[in-house]
């Protein structure tokens, strides 16, 4: 792999495939180990302003890559060229751009990629950090976390060309990906209590820096909304299988935990070159940074992946639901008594 | 220790013990290396609802599990079972659960030990990953977090059959283990100023979650109260020694430091599978984790053990003291000259 | 290495060396790889108060080594015995000490140099863990947070006497080396909106605990004002160098970020017995620690290192920019095609 990673092609030779991007939280189609060489994998994102309801009563003006928050998430291999086609339709009221963490240079190509509405921008960098990676707008200066706490961020997947490797160096698969992007918002409320609703972006930005600036949400949650990843949304998995999440937040710390099950496997900071964690119960995401974990199921019913702080999880909406499929095992777990009364008179004689 | 764990056993027939619960920062007896093969380890938690002073007037229904906040650390080795009985007193207001951190569907157990006041339950979970993992309740709702922030929670600490290793693959054994419960609190203030005092736990969840949702916390303590490791009740051990500081917060991040001191070997999210970091000034605890650090002491006095944000330590309570007894070394340290008044002239002349 | 560190010397045998330290983010000159034994690295430490500006109408008493905001870096190798020299000037009006949190016993020598204004102190302690460290004032109770907050932090970097490795444990060496240090202040406002200005240290010492309690910082800047390193003091480095960053935060988390770079090497907690993590996008900074990563530059152009909370990053001053020069290389990034304006009708017909 490392051969592909170094080596300057000539470019203009190299295979070319166009990537069908897709909404979160799936992923787009893709090969766990590359077949043949380095490739240039062409997406297009779209910046998209759109009003959209973040829980019953309370709007943002979302700014998005592709018309969800987060955008979609791009999967490449260490050594592929991404060529990114950015479209700013003319109907957007303002300038956007992306920086990719994954990306070197040109403040992760944000210094090359402004387009203002009716533009459009073709950019084409190398990926050479294997890893999961957080891609956002960053237009300049104030400009930069406004639009990254209204939604405009993403990811990126760079696998090794062989794959992913366990923490004794054996190759290991999944049979399923699921990509979950953690938004923070910041939502004003007016004089009435209720959550404002802007004419547009710019009009809101003021109150919602001046909001932010203390640092602590109104809302965070996965996929856009509260609860957007529940009910018929909510994930499918079987037991037997393996299942990479894909945890991103492009501004603030999370602690990504999934009830029932644990991270087999925890790419630190969403580093596939470096050896995982194992059998964590919760791991971390930086505010800024995309992070990987492998579970394999071991057992049916409904799992709960969430940000533990509970209060984040519960109260501010950081929780998606999972259903898994498949046979209950009662030598993991098996209720010997189910909760009846008991007798304490009885329990004191003890 | 692989096979034992892998394997599925007659449960039955395997040994049972039942583990003598203590209160926290104390640990239960055990082996530091399993003797033996698999056993059913028997424990026993009550949900006990009491008012308790978290600081000079600043009282909390505080809902624990065996009248402790945290609860009792449990002990077991990879490949046991836990054989949970849950017991509700009938005096209680609220129904509890668990929810084991290392155990392996049913929303960790939680989903199979609901009991309202007046009953028990029994449940039985096998221990298949290593490490140190918090507990808690989790009843559903708001109620989750709200009954962790009341205390409900805890630890357990299962430790690979063959013991501890550090990071060169060496066994590795600790004289004295501690566990060290943070708990933050969100205790709502009157008009008057003063911490309010609630009839029962129910009557002051609304004004508490209320409070939460802004994140930031009134109290964050080590069991229980500010001070409550301190004094009479500081943590002691001898020079030479080595301490394994079991570190949990159920619920929000935290930066164990022991000042003077250092984390000579720490495991990452309290997984005892990986290699240890070593040499660390301070380490964390993502929110929602319980960690483990062994130090051994080479210097006699006072330490502090604190979560260093030190806002958090000196002014919300996250500090306790330890008493180590010993011979000092000048190699290590020395006061080569004590606070003396300097002649800023003859210095001025240098 | 190990047996230097090991072994007791007789420390009046062994060679002296004056280290002149320099003001951040510079780091003094020093040998990556130590020239023969253990040495007496004396420095000198003056506690300074003085009024400084954070950012525009926003002043604050600085409470400082050497007179900046951070203290300076000093650097020894593991095995190297520190030989601190406290000074309190006559005009200061507090005491101080200082902790090391690379240091062993005492406090981290907090509890042997205590010195009031007109006094010094000399201890002498010895450097037995590699890594970066943070050092601070810990006069004691509520003198602690206020100190370091008030900006009395600083970093020693503790190299292994045969330098750095990288992940595969090969030698490494940097071309550059800059010691960031991250510093969070609460700067209370009167009733005009204004933030205050107090005749002395002390004057401010309780509003900006009450607001600190809140843990949300109204500045979180790098080299003790926003903006301190941009313009004609940004960094320099040159294509194909590598530059070691150790950023410090004494009391809050961080999470650096290298914009348009990456960490290609990190070093957890700052700890050089570790292997490195790699191809970070964003690494970790719990409060209470200093942390190292090296990045060797690929491209030329500007650089932002921020903490990648971008509200903190943007809006409060965590923030810093790079200048580096060299080659482009369109192997890594190229713009194809700049931004204009595209016909939307044209792409509809696609
Ligand atoms: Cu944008
Ligand atoms: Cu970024
Ligand atoms: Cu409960
Ligand atoms: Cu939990
Ligand atoms: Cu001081
Ligand atoms: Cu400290
Ligand atoms: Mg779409
Ligand atoms: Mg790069
Ligand atoms: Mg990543
Ligand atoms: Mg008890
Ligand atoms: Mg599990
Ligand atoms: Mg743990
Ligand atoms: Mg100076
Ligand atoms: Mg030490
Ligand atoms: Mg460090």
């Amino acid at each position: 792999a490392s051969f592909a990673v170094a080596a300057k092609h000539d470019i203009s030779k190299l295979p070319r495939v166009k990537q069908q991007l897709v909404d979160p939280p799936f992923v787009p189609e893709h090969d766990q180990v590359a077949k043949g060489g380095p490739k240039i994998v062409e997406v297009r994102l779209e910046t998209i302003e759109k009003l959209v309801e973040v829980a019953p009563g309370a709007k943002v003006w979302a700014l998005t890559f592709n018309g969800t928050v987060p955008g979609p998430l791009i999967v490449v291999h260490e050594g592929d060229y991404v060529e990114l086609t950015l479209v700013n339709p003319k109907e957007s009221t303002m300038a956007h751009n992306v920086d990719f963490h994954a990306a070197t240079g040109a403040l992760g190509g944000a210094g090359l990629t402004l387009v203002n509405p009716g533009e459009e921008v073709v950019l084409r960098w190398k990926a050479v950090k294997p890893g999961v990676f957080v891609y956002h707008c960053a237009p300049g200066g104030t400009m930069i976390p406004f639009h990254v706490i209204s939604g405009m961020n993403g990811a990126i997947m760079v696998l090794p060309r062989d794959g992913l490797k366990d923490a004794k160096g054996k190759p290991v698969r999944y049979d399923r990906a699921f990509y979950i992007g953690e938004q923070d918002f910041y939502l004003p409320k007016g004089a009435d209590g209720k959550y404002k609703v802007y004419d547009q972006p710019a009009a809101g930005m003021a109150d919602m820096l001046e909001l932010a600036k203390g640092l602590v949400p109104t809302h965070v949650v996965f996929n856009g909304a509260v609860g957007a990843i529940t009910g018929d949304n909510a994930l499918k998995a079987k037991v037997g299988e393996k299942v990479l999440f894909i945890h991103s937040q492009a501004n603030r710390d999370s602690r990504p935990h999934l009830i029932g099950g644990h991270g087999d496997l925890v790419w630190q900071g969403g580093s596939f070159s470096d050896v995982p964690l194992t059998s964590q119960e919760t791991w971390f995401v930086p505010g800024g940074a995309a992070v990987a974990a492998l579970y394999e199921f071991k057992m049916p019913g409904l799992y709960v992946y969430l940000s533990h702080n509970l209060i984040e999880a519960v109260l501010l909406g950081a929780a998606l639901h999972m259903n898994v499929e498949g046979e209950w095992d009662n030598d993991l777990m098996e209720q010997l008594k189910a909760p009846a009364s008991f007798n304490p008179a009885a329990a004191m004689d003890h």
